[in-house]
């Protein structure tokens, strides 16, 4: 129980118990400290009590572990034998700060005490120890003031309005400053500053009833109880649900002597970065201040200098640190963000721990510390020659540290997106209004000019000029302007317009609603489901949140925040590029992946555009988008769907035939040599009707037609549950003469391909497939089509025909879906709808509770977003295994949106895909997951084969069903 | 191959080589000709080749199987041996019938062709061995029509005109008719005759080319090719598919010695049943006439007489008959059909199959047969000594022919809906038009006032004036008209009207549809998806198919007919009563069937009227309907939607509460003693609010609301598919103030009805679950509101919490929901719905083609009506399985629709299922088909145990299973 426990690691001195420790146990800050005084590094000494004792903390009631204040007096003890001081002692004072320190980073949220053991005694011992009593005082003053503060909860702001007073009436009267002069705390003086401590210590006193307690043990304990309690103060509480950080115990808390860096000029702080963090290059960066504690570089109280002075003023020291940064290169593999503070020309190290990166250097980071080494050989010959680092140490920095599969494992999809899209220039905001941080300056921002939250459905931010109609867009892009297109939400119609502009905001949808999904394709800011915009088309204005925006007004969307994401006005914007880094990391990536991956496109400019992302091919071409290309083309289709007879639905299919099979053309010859897979018409035929009166009577006019017949054929279109409607392979088992129109389109186009020269692998995709024998007609068809056409043509070509896998009877029955296709799709989107009875249309309205953390938590993903694993993924466990069990050699991919998402990704590399489709901005994210699942599951022993032994991916136990069946079938 | 195979299976002189075969092999007649012959029934000799003849001959270009030909005069020799005549020889005449006769009953669709054997000479030698030229030549005459126009396709009017030519010249003029007095056949005298016949040859050779074959064997190849080729012409085929008969090889083909019935007043021919069809009374019923062909009986040219007349004129023959129906009866069980021909004193028996009967008359034979004895054994000594029946068979028709599961198993559900719904009286409009038939009486009222076709969704007819508006119906009813309510679609709001009519019309929907769901659970007729009927609210007049019906115009509605289902002005109606063997039949039921029978009921009239048709427990009880019952609960119900605060919903709440507390202390009065399970709000809030601009400012008012507040609130609950949006126990999650109201509601209630001493079961049911935490967030809800009320009340009750299962996801992970769920229902109209992506309410649109025989025929039947076994019913045995894997003892059900349709039941007795739950009407039906189900398993050797064993129900491997489960949990 708890009395075996051990609560408390101790380190220093080369001691480190906690170094084989997590940081789940002892926190980052912790570990790192353990880590660093294992290797030899100049820690100051100290102790950490690990996380559990914080979660104790909580679920008793806040009381402390029973053996911990044992533990705590133990390792004092033992921290004074090691500094040879004595904790309250004025003879020879021992100060320590207490730290918090959690398993994972959350900077500034979370208390630290600093200079404890300071007492009205001790203080003038200090003083005369340091040569220094201001320095003293200022400590002693700061103690009470955090001590007060945190651990007895007086209010911060009466300490600093007693500070301030001193400040305005002695300090300002002593230097004969006007009122409108400032003042610096270095300003006030040793007198005034025995004013402020008597001045503290009566607030104290006030405010707790007590004395400002003058026991050093006592300080101690209040000390580690605040920090446990700023675990759950608000400010950690909202970082942690903003960032989405579940499952920790709680902080650590770490005690360790003080080491002072304001105790004169032969002291400092500093902190750096053993690698260029914006660029990734490989050079000591970082910024230091003489005389100064660590929070007066990170406050920015004085222009901080670069390390060069440092070099400068005392190199040893600097040489000192120099081999600081090879020692836990070469150790953690990874850059190191590091706090060091100079005492009297002593180096000590306060933290070390990855450090955070922009994408770019990210990349050059990843590659050049697997294809490079750290220092030159040169440069290591007299590190070991100063002794300063060992030999073995040295020979590791003159080789590339870390392999490439540990390189491909270090980058994240977000790393990725960041690299392709715009985002909002805030270190420029924050300059340009001298805000203390980025943060601060978002806040400002947002203040004066948020408009709205809503889904950030594709990332990046574009800014422009509203516009609420798709035809306005178009107009106003025309005029050559930046547009933001503002709508309800968005149908086929709007495409065109949706294209013309630079960001596309809709009122209702999820991140696969079609304005997600359309604007992913062309890696276009979207924001959705912004529900509390309220769209006055007529008015030509919005309103939101009691603000108004009429069309024409400038707004800005920002499509890489969770909250906060359209502004009124225009932001700057930055545009980002990849570097050289990324193109060899990717590389890597496609050497080391099973899965291909293609992508999802539908003209021959997304193609291009996709080849160029690195896609290996088509897996989701649809057909249907081409419909809306032109008005001419829209009409035609128009006229088919309220045609009464099939003559006269062939006669405006005819009409479609040339349009098709030219884009078709246009795409085999943008993936020469590459599968494309073009899914037949999917879409309720709704969705391609006219809904006003006026675009009814053109289309009446157009196609002979009364208009009370048109607006019938409209009005009988409507469906209740459209995604569940006629639409899929419906349309073409009850107009068999549209998948004759398409397949005629994409072998005719194909001949003439391959007649150009070109290399065509079409693959013929049938949708919605629920069941064997609907998919048997549908196939018959399209073969009998086919084969008439290649007959006619005297040509030959090889082409497949397969189905999308995107209801739950289709997965159910796929072992006699597979009788007939050639291959599986799985369309996860719609699966998700269906297996969950979600609509991604309408779930924008409760599917946040069930995915908030800080609520009902139900999902730990958006199952839109990430594939929903134990539901969802099961009927495609389930699919694979019974489509392969018919047909061991079935081709099997995904095309849904989660085939761009990296977790997603993982999962299709687990169950055996051949491949994962997605839109071309996601390709490369896809292609970096894909390498991934192949290092993690070689990690974890399931040791995944290389390309060539691919076959031999799915489990045994299938493989042997399937011989079995395959057996049974020679009989 | 083919020449192994036995084509051809002889009967007669006892012998009856087919006795053991089956109706696939030898079709309904010839299996009954075999059987007839081996118990030693007096059958005129023959043989039958089997319908497998008719398959190959289709499959190779309308040719014989080779050996058949070979077989056939080998049987015609045996024919001729056993007979002692031979075919096509003057001397001693042999003539034979061809006749079709397939598996299944097609009356009247295929040929037959008799007096083959006939030609010049030996129609000389019938007539002198007849002693009746006439007699003669009217067989000659009919040979040469029958042969020509069916086996040569010489067109018959061509026949008849020249056969008129005849009555009109030579026969009017010999008779000396006037021109508009009717001549019979048999005013047609021999010489006359002669002409016909010199004439029908010379047709013949006209039209064939060929004079008509003198050659008997030429005759009968001709004759048995015109059998095969019957079987693919159009009304056979067309018949086919509208009985909906798959999956037959084609019809065999008898051949067999004539008799003639028609040879003189020694000669007769008579039909008759072995029990009255109409009443099913046990007593001989039929017609007969002397002197005539079977056909004349059928066609109805002369009056028929009684049997009675048979006993008077030939008492003996009469006994033999007598005789016969006892041993068949004794032999089938079964009441028989049975076709005689007596000639000159001798008794020939030329059909048996089971007859066809009224529902009433079903429960009785059925009852009868299997509770009291064929014949007293006065009666069987009698007929044992007159040695017409053997002693054994006498003996037996002292006694119950058959076990009550016989007479359970013979049931069918259309029986039982036919006993409760009204019909159109079809018979006295045959009779009132002096139709030949009734199909003719059905066809000319369809041609003079036929409207539409829709969907039957509701069995039974209703006849009552137009209504369009909910209003409107109501305010007719008041007024004492029988009203039917015709709309678009049906919606919660129309359920007043609806219920004020006697029958409902829509143009869209299914048979799952709200509409039809509605008029199920309260047996009320109704026709949905009536696509071609536009309505035009605002004219007050709906059109349809080229006329118009205005509002309070009658029209008629048959929802027992396929097609044909609605009828403009009002026909005459026929009310059927359930007979004393209707309720001895089902008590049978209820002793054998192992599933319980529950009922969809939502208030205490529909209860009592459940229990009434043999509930055992309320399966769902849906409480949104209670918000529509009057005004102001609907008021308050959208006054609750339209809240902006949980205060103001509350608030409105509180208003519901009484109400819903009363309408559940109605039921469990009700239903005291039996399990009562309520479902907890499920649709969309969209369809509780008002839709037009008055209602809405009404709401305002009401509510104190702004009415642009609430229009935005009404236009934001919009759904794309409402379907797969915020409905089920969604709006628990984000409103868990409605699920406190229920709960509570439902507690109380409860609590209130024990103290009146009502014994209540309440099952408290929570839809749409998708995930196990979210149903567990809400089971703790529910018990702790629960709890807090019995704990203030002072009261115990046990009440249970379970939740639907109706999403794939929540079969998939039924393991991990059964963990808080003490029961599920499956709701396998939405399990459909998500399972298939198919839309009850659109799929009417394209559901046809996927179910028309005719067509694509992809599904056998219409997944809404007839659970999809392949597809849906996997989810559901998977469903079942993983939740008794967690929970052994898991209660589960069902309440979709399925329920009461008797395939489904089966499906659900075969997984394991403890009851099924369905609209009231549908009870007797569910308790039927859940004894059947007993009886199947037990015939098919998977004998299923009686009551007292049902835990051992399930697979072994699942009990397994879930014993290692337990086992885990207990460590």
């Amino acid at each position: 129980m708890a009395s075996d426990k051990k609560w408390v690691y101790f380190f220093g001195k080369g001691i480190a118990e906690g170094k084989n420790q997590t940081k789940a146990i002892l926190g980052g800050k912790g570990l790192g400290l353990a880590q660093m005084t294992s290797i030899g590094l100049p820690v100051p000494a100290g102790f950490t009590i690990i996380t559990e004792a914080c979660d104790y903390y909580y679920k008793n009631g806040k009381r402390w572990p029973g053996p911990l204040e044992a533990a705590v007096k133990k390792s004092m003890a033992r921290l004074e034998k090691v500094t040879r001081k004595r904790f309250g002692d004025p003879k020879r004072p021992l100060f320590v700060s207490v730290r918090s320190g959690a398993a994972l980073s959350m900077p500034g949220m979370m208390e630290t005490i600093l200079n404890l053991g300071l007492n009205d005694q001790v203080v003038e011992a200090l003083g005369k120890l340091a040569g220094n009593r201001r320095f003293a005082l200022d400590a002693y003053r700061r103690l009470i003031m955090m001590y007060g503060s945190t651990a007895m909860g007086v209010e911060r702001h009466l300490f600093d309005h007693a500070f301030d007073e001193v400040k305005n009436r002695q300090t300002r009267t002593r230097l004969q400053k006007g009122p409108d002069a400032s003042i610096a705390d270095t300003d006030v003086n040793e007198t005034e500053l025995e004013v402020v401590v008597a001045e503290f210590k009566r607030i104290y006193q006030k405010h707790t009833g007590d004395p400002f307690p003058q026991d050093a043990y006592h300080q101690l304990k209040g000390a580690i109880s605040a920090v446990f309690n700023s675990w759950m103060a608000k400010k950690a509480v909202d970082y942690r649900n903003a960032e989405k950080i579940t499952g920790l115990k709680g902080t650590a808390v770490n005690i360790q002597e003080m080491v002072f860096g304001n105790m004169g000029d032969d002291c400092g702080t500093g902190v750096c970065f053993t690698r260029d963090p914006n660029t990734g290059e490989n050079l000591y960066y970082g910024d230091m201040l003489f005389n100064a504690q660590g929070e007066d570089v990170v406050a920015g109280v004085r222009t901080p200098l670069k390390l060069d002075e440092l070099n400068r003023i005392m190199p040893d020291v600097y040489d000192q640190l120099e081999a600081v940064r090879v020692i836990l290169e070469v150790e953690y593999g990874e850059m190191q963000d590091l706090e060091f503070t100079i005492e009297q020309k002593d180096l000590f190290m306060l933290q070390c721990r990855t450090g955070k990166r922009s994408p770019a250097a990210a990349f050059e980071i990843a590659v050049d510390q697997a294809s490079k080494p750290l220092i030159t050989p040169a440069r290591a010959k007299e590190l070991i020659k100063k002794k300063l680092v060992s030999k073995a140490t040295a020979l590791k920095a003159t080789k590339p540290l870390i392999s490439r599969e540990k390189a491909v494992s270090r980058i994240q999809a977000v790393d990725i997106e960041r690299l392709f899209y715009p985002e909002i220039d805030w270190a420029a905001t924050r300059d340009a209004r001298n805000a203390p941080s980025l943060e601060a300056a978002k806040e400002a921002v947002w203040r004066e000019s948020g408009l709205a939250t809503g889904i950030n459905a594709v990332p990046g931010a574009a800014c422009g000029k509203v516009a609420l109609t798709a035809e306005k867009a178009e107009v106003m892009a025309k005029a050559g302007e930046k547009v933001i297109l503002v709508r309800k939400e968005t149908s086929p119609e709007d495409v065109g317009g949706m294209h013309a502009a630079v960001g596309i905001l809709t009122a209702t949808g999820g991140k696969t609603s079609h304005a997600a999904v359309v604007a992913r394709g062309w890696g276009k800011c979207c924001i959705v489901g912004c529900e509390t915009l309220k769209i006055n088309e007529a008015g030509k204005q919005f309103s939101v949140n009691g603000k108004t925006v009429r069309e024409g007004d400038f707004v800005t969307l920002d499509g890489s925040a969770d909250k906060r994401n359209v502004y009124q006005g225009s932001l700057r914007l930055i545009d980002r590029k990849p570097p050289a880094a990324y193109h060899t990391l990717m590389k890597w990536c496609d050497d080391i992946r099973r899965l291909k991956v293609r992508t999802n496109a539908d003209t021959p400019a997304d193609s291009v555009k996709a080849v160029e992302m690195g896609a290996e091919g088509i897996g989701l071409c649809r057909t249907e988008h081409m419909f809306f290309a032109t008005e001419q083309r829209q009409l035609a289709m128009q006229e088919m769907i309220v045609a009464d007879m099939e003559e006269a639905r062939r006669h405006a299919l005819d009409k479609l035939l040339p349009f098709q099979r030219d884009d078709f053309i246009g795409i085999f010859k943008a993936m020469n040599g590459k599968p494309v897979t073009i899914r037949l018409i999917d879409p309720p035929l709704h969705e391609f009707v006219p809904h006003t009166e006026d675009k009814m009577k053109e289309l009446a006019q157009h196609a002979g037609l009364d208009l009370d017949h048109v607006r019938q054929r409209v009005h009988q279109l409507a469906e209740a549950n459209p995604m569940l409607g006629h639409r899929g392979c419906r349309l073409c088992i009850t107009y068999p003469e549209i998948l004759e129109m398409q397949v005629r389109a994409i072998i005719e186009a194909a001949i003439e391909c391959q007649k150009a020269g070109v290399k065509v692998f079409p693959e013929i995709m049938i949708p919605l497939t629920i069941d064997a024998k609907e998919l048997g007609i549908l196939v018959e068809r399209t073969k009998a089509v086919a084969d008439a056409i290649l007959g006619e043509k005297r040509a030959s070509l090889s082409y497949m025909v397969g189905t999308m896998i995107e209801t739950p009877r289709a997965a159910l029955t796929a072992d006699r879906i597979a009788e007939t296709a050639e291959f599986f799709s799985f369309g996860t989107n719609d699966l998700t709808q269906t297996t969950m009875a979600l609509s991604r249309d309408d779930a924008g309205r409760f599917l946040p509770e069930y995915c908030d953390k800080d609520r009902t938590a139900i999902f730990a993903h958006d199952p839109f977003q990430s594939l929903d694993v134990e539901g969802v993924g099961q009927l495609v466990r389930m699919g694979i295994e019974k489509g392969r069990s018919t047909r061991p050699k079935l081709k099997v991919g995904i095309c849904g949106e989660h085939g761009g998402e990296a977790q997603s990704v993982r999962f299709c590399h687990s169950v055996g895909m051949d491949y994962v489709s997605c839109s071309p901005y996601r390709v490369p994210i896809a292609r970096l997951a894909a390498a991934q699942a192949v290092i993690e599951s070689a990690d974890t022993g399931k040791k995944t084969k290389s390309k060539a032994a691919r076959k031999a991916t799915r489990p045994a136990a299938t493989k042997a069903k399937a011989k079995k069946k395959t057996a049974k079938r020679k009989k």
